[in-house]
């Protein structure tokens, strides 16, 4: 599998869509035809055209990478997907299975039976076995996990029992040791009767007689230097390790920092227990990134573009009953003035813009704190200093977009008292949304989640509330 | 710079930046102290304690990989921050200017005359300088031209000429290259000969006479296989390669997939021209998911933590004053219907509920769609049944949330025909808004931005005032 994408050119792989897409629309189109003469479906599948497009088909599958084929199953509509993945080999289908999101795992395993699951499942690695049994069903896990040897369903069993978000679920059992005591030459020789090296393999790990580890031995190294000298003496001897409860985050800014391609794990007494390399930590901050993304928009989680109109509500409900509740509450803040509208109708027209702008700045303090929190810049040292800026920067921008608001409110109504409040009012609510935009990414995180975790939605309530309240409390206080 | 990091432990960063800041708090302690007693300032200088705490820190910064550094400096307020950099080591300058981000930068280049920023940029890789030149003075970066000999100036020259978000602004020039015709042996005596390999080669660059690129040959297959044999059996001869005006994406996409570590770039015609590695993709995918969220945020760019108050509002102003403008025009549209609100003031504190279940829902759309296209997933054949599944799930939210909001409404106001508009209203603009979703960000791609671009901002300027239009419009015409 590592090796196969070095034959592989990226520029192919819109060109495969485009493809595969033709090769089944032809096929739809002698299916539609067959269909409209009548004839019965079993002398359909014996039809020569048919069977030609499906075999240029499953060849043209053959020759793409397991990464190809499934962003072709993302981009076609449920009946094509489950055509084109009853094509791909069977021996491929585990491979495959890693490579599509969530959602598009999902809709393949609900095709198959427990028989082609254990099959798919039982030539992958350990690491990638246990990423694929959570979405496995349980007597599938439980059969596939009979089938493994006594060591590896000890690593499957190890890797399930790690948190999804930690080192521990993201290592693999794929490296190469070395003692320290030998010379380059006979390490060399080693790794030519291996004949081969996992994948993504920069460096091997220098263990002692326990498995402890001392250090590691760059291939670079191996190279480069006399082939008489020990490991010892050329390993790297205080190399970045990490411990399998480690955060994700944690070793994907490391990897970040200090431009690794794979890294060593071990437990708390030292002994190496796993590796972690640079393409499963890319995919690693690939998947918080988009997490975070669909947060942000109230998705709870992926969804299949091609899902059912059923299941991609079920997935969008959550966010969008929260939401009414906020907006019912903020309704009611409105609810409360109805006397003083009645009076002034222009308070209606002018009380969103108020909402929105606090809504808005609020938002561009709340992704900076949520931002520098990701980055660990927010120390108890320094967020005072923060928030004192942010209120500096509400401070000016009242003064100059209420000032701005106030001169339109006059010539839209020309009222001085109602451009007055409202200068005000969005003087106060810029400072209310830059005081909310700054708490609440400090108050999720206080509540034990991620800061993004439904920050903007609590920023919205408070910017909506507050921004009617103070508008149409400062309106009915010094206009009526 | 490579081989640093190995010998430096991830965990030690915050607890370093913890010293940091205590050795500040320290010298701060002494600057007031002798300040409170009105030695002169040039006395402080000379005093012991004084000399103690900045060497102390001086020798503490020499031992952090410069990435450590660069985080430290994020971490520090201006004054704290200009004092660290101040006792950066002069050479260690160019690569930690390289590891801040753009806006600290730019402060740390402000406190620097042309004769260190020179010193500087002169010990850094060609495409490094490149990365550098765009936020140097216009000066520096003649005379840093002028210091560079021929071939180096020529790269320079070329990596400047790209575009910023495409493969050539990211390429290196650091590359080792082989002929076919050599055996095994003859390339491990080479690169034993050379005595350093570039960071993050996992594979050497077969080219024939012409540097014409005709494969890649692993160093991990140069390490496994006989030495007898010859280069071009053993070479993969159809990697994946990238050409300069491939645009960045595309390439972050391949690494992604193919889990390349690097990966040759040819031009035109085929020659080797330089290298693309994974470090630099892993910081070009975060500065891309960072751009996409500063600006779903209304951020211009990257903002220094603790920059100025005035600096840091010209930074928001742009989406500000747009944002005032999409409000100021939703609310002229609630304007238009200030006569109905007179007579029934429940309508001012209805509306904003339509409108914010409208931006939610209509931002779940966007956010897929913005989605797909970045994974080149939506394409001609299928969006019209994207546009027919986003339309269905407005339609069944339509029903489930207005005829929720009917009831409350009721319950709220005891009138059935109030309540009936409000469900009707919500129906109609849950399904605006996921049109609005739908379209906004194909409309954003066809005038030639990046979808997630000003997305938002058009999105909520429907949703609002469609959302205001279509409840006030149906109230007025069947209540009143």
């Amino acid at each position: 599998m590592s090796e196969q994408h070095e034959d592989r050119a990226q520029d192919h792989v819109e060109d495969s869509l485009k493809q595969v897409m033709e090769i089944i629309a032809r096929h739809r189109l002698v299916e539609s035809l067959v269909h409209k003469q009548d004839m019965p479906r079993h002398e359909l599948v014996e039809t020569l055209v048919h069977k030609q497009n499906l075999s240029e088909l499953a060849h043209k599958l053959d020759e793409l990478h397991p990464a190809d084929v499934a962003y072709i199953l993302e981009a076609l509509p449920p009946e094509d997907r489950i055509m084109v993945w009853d094509l791909v080999k069977s021996e491929r289908d585990g491979e495959i299975l890693l490579e599509v999101s969530d959602a598009v795992r999902e809709s393949l395993i609900a095709t198959m039976d427990n028989r082609e699951l254990v099959a798919a499942a039982a030539g992958l690695d350990t690491d990638e076995i246990a990423d694929l049994a959570a979405d496995l069903p349980k007597d599938v896990v439980q059969e596939l996990m009979e089938s493994l040897d006594e060591a590896k369903r000890a690593q499957v069993a190890s890797s399930l029992s790690y948190d999804e978000e930690s080192v521990g679920a993201l290592m693999d059992y794929d490296f190469v040791t070395i003692r320290a005591d030998v010379t380059l030459e006979v390490a060399l020789r080693y790794l030519r009767r291996l004949g081969d090296l996992p994948s993504h393999t920069d460096k091997l790990f220098v263990v002692d007689r326990d498995e402890v580890l001392i250090g590691t031995l760059p291939l670079k190294r191996l190279l480069i230097h006399d082939q008489d000298a020990h490991v010892a003496a050329v390993m790297s001897d205080d190399p970045v390790v990490f411990h399998p409860s480690d955060p994700g985050t944690d070793a994907a800014q490391a990897f970040e920092r200090y431009d690794l391609v794979s890294a060593p794990i071990v437990d708390a007494k030292g002994k190496l227990v796993g590796r972690l390399t640079v393409d499963v930590v890319m995919d690693f901050i690939r998947a918080e990134a988009e997490e975070d993304m669909l947060q942000a928009a109230g998705l709870r989680e992926e969804e299949d573009l091609f899902s059912t109109v059923w299941k991609a509500a079920k997935n969008r409900w959550l966010w969008l009953g929260i939401n009414l509740c906020t907006a019912l509450f903020a309704s009611r803040v409105v609810g409360a003035f109805e006397g003083s509208i009645e009076k002034l109708a222009a308070l209606a027209a002018l009380m969103p813009i108020v909402a929105g702008m606090g809504g808005n700045s609020g938002s561009q303090t709340l992704t900076l704190m949520v931002r520098g929190m990701a980055l660990n810049l927010i120390s108890k040292e320094n967020y005072k200093r923060l928030l004192v800026k942010e209120l500096g920067i509400a401070l000016l921008n009242g003064v100059v977009w209420g000032s701005m608001m106030g001169l339109v409110t006059y010539f839209l109504y020309q009222n001085t008292d109602l451009a007055l409040v409202m200068s005000g009012a969005m003087l106060l609510s810029l400072i209310v949304a830059a005081f909310a935009g700054f708490i609440a990414p400090l108050a999720i995180v206080r509540m034990g989640h991620d800061p993004a975790f439904g920050a903007h939605v609590l920023l919205t309530f408070i910017t909506d509330s507050m921004g009617f309240l103070i508008f149409l409390g400062l309106a009915t206080f010094f206009l009526l």
